[in-house]
């Protein structure tokens, strides 16, 4: 790899490595009673403008200053290669004194940046680092730069092409097509597309075992729930081998000790360092717990409120579907779902909110602090949204729906507005019986309807609407030049795709991997949660799984900007929460054979005899084997070398070898001068050495012990002659 | 610290650094019929301590050859302080190839060991270490070196005895014990007295909380059970943070890495590794897979044997002392316990046996992991031995007595030899009631009794037992001698009163902290398990562990040969068992709470009162929450940094901005110089640098792109031109 750009980048992108977006158009300021807020906006803009110029500059970049549209301008940025080395070896010594790197890089003449991810990375970090770490400081919307919008580079259009159309044509991808996304994209990413493929790789065999079983044994199979945990189990484990191999792989193991600084930090005061004497500003981690401690009401909140609402819907959506008998049932029975689809969305944004205030209050040091905290709160509205439902109709409604009915009828109000009088009468919830097959159908809906609808969500939506806007912003311009009479910029012919290119990119959001990894791992708690309700659940994550990739890749290229690529080690908290989930698997696979065995139905055919503590032993053995068995595929997993393991391990016994062999030379040289032949020049000499060190002491009885034989020939003939006078009588002669 | 001996031993030693203790008896050999057995055996100890004195000299080593007694003689070992160098520097610089040094040792001219500890080892590994790794390859009792029986190091008299003097009179022993006692014993000595220290200073919370309780809350109340789980866990975390301190400061850490060989280790083949290209023995791991599967078999017989033994003798004990109402009840109710104290240890050596075999089977490559894997085997048994009595009072006879006690008739078996056939018919259970202070007194008797009657079989009984030894050896020498006429040996009078030490060490078995660890383990098993029964458990073991510090510091002073210091960084799989005795202590804490809070009588005064499923649910929830407190006080832990690693990472932060320092002022060098004043130079140079690489290609599209503005003041005209033709109305103006 050389470490110029154009062997990297195809001239497509005319060698730009990013793009500033710098808005002057003040959208959000009111104009100044006293007028003249115009020109006050433009010179600020213009000032910021001079200011972010002359820092690239500084830096030695080259740059380039286009329009783009009626507010914003572009800053192209290209690194000569010179700054560039300069950076790379920085980087570089920064690693190795973190640990990172075994070997310290050479000076000034290391070679430049591997990958087009490390270039973009290192041009990244020389743009926006403080200053004291050796950069130029520049923080998008922040602060000085409030202007800058952002800073992205730009899509290599036809490397992404030429590999979604390999991509569709193959079922896996390889090793080198991984490497391929890492060099392009960065180890984030990277590690979001391994840890994609080892899962679909993985879905095979439950997928095949699924269907099997699906076939042969039926539903709530207790030996499909047994196959299926000990597969979630061995496939977290995996994973975590996989992250280290790959982290190896890819040179980043360990980075986790790198972190960027978070910009919105407050620290309370400043504390000198008594071991360094410098001046570190300082949170205290007491405060910082009193406010982590809010997570506990948090959480407490978000059930109530989340599990209400979910609650309320699905009692409504009872009481409707199979209480009510009365008019306009097929149209009533959308209530609940308008609810839920309207409620739900709205108190998660709002629990959203809170989150993101509870963690800014927590006022973490770095960057990856606070986004793990942040995770780590969203998780439970997390879980509740996607997980409640199932389980409100697996442990609420099918046990104890005889004893609840009745009291739903409070919801008629819910009707009323539809209905009148009369017809309400006509409610009869004594035919009410339990449906024994609405927990599959509710399995089967969030395995197989949810995800294509969330595909389709996800990827050809947006991408739709995207097109939409795209022609919607050239019709209202060319209106726009129609009124004006005259273009609103004027691109020279050669420029004018790249141009175009470049501004529809800028209009494109960021990309935040953390929104697919957190849908992979939430489908993989409905694999590990339910799947014994409905066999078949692999078998639809297993296709949906293949275009997941394809599409996320494809969703990458064209609905986002290009992410900087940034560097980790793992997929972070998701990886704790893949363990999690395999965990309450076992309590509810569990139960839900336990409970569900013979269709739900009981031994006599009455959903009401399951008996409360076998229920509860149950549960208590198959979480306890579940735990020894996770203990032993752990102890297991670590025994097993990967190969990047293995070749490490064989690197640093080579480098021992060698030194040691070393040593070994100088030991046996100076070791034969102590020989048969010429022992007593050196006793005597280490005696006298030591004699020498102690000319003012006494002469010391451990002298006179240690002269008695006088080399080591002398001691063999005392010891001779001891075991000589050994007899079988057992006495000693004299000596 | 100097490199002499001098300073660190007293003259006492006469600085004698190792004695190997040589036998040449033949004790086990048939004299051969052929006769000249005799002088065939002499023959080969004559050769063999030639080769073993030859070796020696090889490596440098000063020698004196001495007689012990009737079958053994005693070489003295000094090592020379070149040599001495030497092996302190290969084991530095094998410790930095494995990454346990940060800094690579100076050549030759590295200072000499640090401690007492480093140079023992240091001396020990010349002597045992194979020799393509530097050493003599002298292994006692094994191969070539037969004959050797021992290789140990002297005990340093004086400043065992100042040391115990000292800790006599104080409460707490300080860092600067530690580390003594870490200089002189060696790391892994050093571990286990560090975590006593630790376990001691703790213990005074649960103490005085527990005797609080004891006073004012009674027995079985939820708080103290639920403030005992919570102290267990922090215990537990707060001692591995600790661990990983004393690694840092002691600078052993990571040091799990260096293993010894395992000389038992038969490997299957050689195979040749596509690395490195050397022959490596192996034994598949698959293979020892399977054998490892043996474990659960072991477990499982291990369970059954013990459990039949000891629920034997208990329901021969409750028949005797609770139904039984004849004559001789005083005598008989022995009859249980000298039965369990016949069968139990007859059963444990045989598991002991079963399980060191299985551990020789599964043929492991180094000593560690053969320690680890039998320590984990012996668990199940060490568990048994000692929890499963008062497991079967606490769950199985309060809650089932009465349902259990006319089945117990059978046991009159028992009875029968000692009563005729009329008293036999007084036997009346109608009258038996559960005893609800039974499970108290049997705490009671482990917590207080059993503590005191091992401290004396560990301590005071060998120590007798070893004075009664060393008379009775005086006392048939002399007989022999005076048979003879002669004394046996006839020493210097300097040297007497060293060369009686010495043989009376020799003869001390050799001291293994594995046992010591396991017994503060299996207490800790106690505190954690039971003391929700007697809270005054803790108060118990306060005192007891005290005294168990400085008993066991004269247990190795006094009945054990001083041991090789070994290093280490952990307490190994100990620690794991604490947290499982911490874990297993929230089920069984809550157990007991929720079917004993009303003396065992349950609400109504019977003690059939216990529910099924309520139980289950308070040891699910119980369960639970002790693992999220866990998991809290785990992250928590991490978070708080110890001194060590404050000061690691001090020293690390100094080191990086000294270096990054360099870099920055490098940087800004060429950077000033790509100011206003001259920028043309640079940006054309950088330009025409460039366009010298492509003198082959032709002119590119994106020379032309950069070309345009040339440097970042033209960059800048364009940019504010386009900001001032932004208008209010939105419309730019031509470029």
């Amino acid at each position: 790899m050389t470490t110029s750009p154009s062997a990297d980048e195809p001239q497509g992108n005319y060698d730009v490595d990013y793009v500033v977006r710098y808005t002057f158009g003040g959208t959000g300021k009111q104009p100044s009673p006293l007028g003249g807020g115009e020109f006050r906006d433009r010179d600020e803009a213009t000032e910021q403008l001079n200011n972010l110029l002359q820092t690239l500059a500084d830096i030695g970049f080259l740059t380039e200053v286009r329009p783009s549209d009626r507010t914003t301008l572009l800053v192209f940025i290209r690194a000569p290669e010179k700054s560039l080395l300069r950076a790379t070896h920085t980087s570089r010594v920064r690693d190795w004194l973190y640990g990172l790197r075994n070997t310290q890089p050479g000076g000034e003449s290391s070679p430049g940046p591997q990958s087009g991810a490390e270039r973009l990375r290192a041009i990244h970090y020389m743009l926006t680092a403080p200053v004291e770490d050796g950069g130029a400081n520049i923080t998008p919307k922040y602060g000085q730069w409030k202007n800058v919008d952002s800073i992205f580079p730009l899509h290599d259009d036809k490397t992404n092409q030429a590999w979604m159309r390999d991509w569709s044509k193959k079922t896996f991808l390889t090793k080198e097509d991984l490497d391929q996304i890492r060099d392009k994209f960065g180890e984030k990413i990277g590690f979001y597309f391994a840890f994609l493929q080892s899962y679909f790789r993985f879905l095979f065999f439950p997928a095949l075992f699924g269907f099997s079983s699906w076939v042969m044994l039926g539903y709530y199979s207790p030996i499909y729930a047994i196959v299926n945990c000990v597969w979630c189990v061995v496939f977290v484990e995996y994973w975590k081998r996989q992250e280290v191999d790959l982290g190896i792989r890819w040179q980043v193991r360990g980075v986790s000790v790198l972190s960027s600084k978070n910009r919105h930090f407050k620290p309370e005061r400043e504390v000198q360092d008594k071991t360094t004497g410098e001046l570190r500003p300082i949170f205290p981690w007491t405060k910082r717990l009193q406010i982590q401690l809010l997570q506990i009401p948090f959480a407490l909140v978000a059930v109530i409120a989340l599990g209400a609402v979910i609650a309320t819907c699905f009692a409504i959506e009872i009481f409707i579907s199979e209480v009510y008998n009365g008019p306009l049932k097929t149209y009533l029975v959308f209530i609940p779902t308008i609810l839920l689809s309207s409620l739900l969305p709205i108190s998660s944004t709002i629990l959203t909110k809170v989150a993101t205030k509870l963690t800014e209050l927590e006022n973490y040091e770095t960057k990856e602090e606070h986004d793990v905290a942040f995770i780590q709160k969203m998780l439970v509205v997390n879980f509740i949204t996607s997980y409640l439902a199932i389980f409100l109709t697996a442990f609420v409604y099918v046990p104890f729906a005889n004893i609840i009915v009745p009291y739903l009828d409070v919801f008629r109000v819910t009707v009323r507005p539809f209905v009148s009088q009369e017809d309400e009468k006509t409610i009869n919830h004594s035919d009410f019986k339990i449906d024994p097959h609405r927990l599959r159908k509710q399995v089967i809906y969030f395995a197989v309807t949810a995800q294509i609808v969330n595909t389709c969500m996800e990827t050809v939506v947006p991408f739709i609407m995207r097109k939409l806007a795209i022609k919607y912003k050239e019709y209202s311009e060319e209106k726009a030049n129609n009124e004006k009479g005259s273009p609103a910029y004027d691109d020279h012919p050669d420029e004018a795709d790249l141009l175009k290119k470049v501004r529809n990119e800028a209009d494109l959001p960021e990309y935040d991997v953390t929104d697919d990894l957190r849908e992979m791992v939430i489908q993989f708690g409905y694999l590990s949660l339910f799947s014994t309700v409905w066999p078949l659940v692999p078998v639809s994550f297993l296709f949906n799984n293949w275009l997941e990739l394809r599409s996320d890749f494809f969703k990458i290229c064209k609905e986002f900007k290009r992410p900087v690529p940034e560097r980790a080690d793992t997929i972070g908290p998701w990886l704790d929460t893949l363990g999690l989930l395999a965990w309450i698997g076992s309590i509810t696979s569990s139960a839900l054979v336990y409970m569900f065995s013979n269709e739900g139905l009981g031994r006599h055919g009455n959903a009401g005899e399951i008996t409360g503590w076998v229920l509860m032993v149950t549960i208590f053995f198959a979480e306890h084997i579940y735990l020894a068995v996770r203990y032993v595929v752990e102890k297991t997993m670590s025994k097993i070398e990967t190969p990047s393991i293995r070749q490490e391990r064989a690197q640093k016994l080579l480098l021992r070898k060698n030194i040691l062999g070393t040593m070994a030379d100088d030991h046996s040289t100076i070791a034969s001068v102590g020989n048969v032949d010429g022992p007593d020049e050196i006793d005597r000499a280490s005696l006298e050495e030591d004699a020498r060190t102690r000319t003012l002491q006494e002469a010391r009885p451990s002298d006179r012990f240690w002269g008695r034989q006088k080399n080591w020939k002398e001691s063999l003939q005392i010891g001779t002659k001891i075991i000589e006078s050994y007899q079988a009588t057992g006495v000693k002669k004299q000596q």
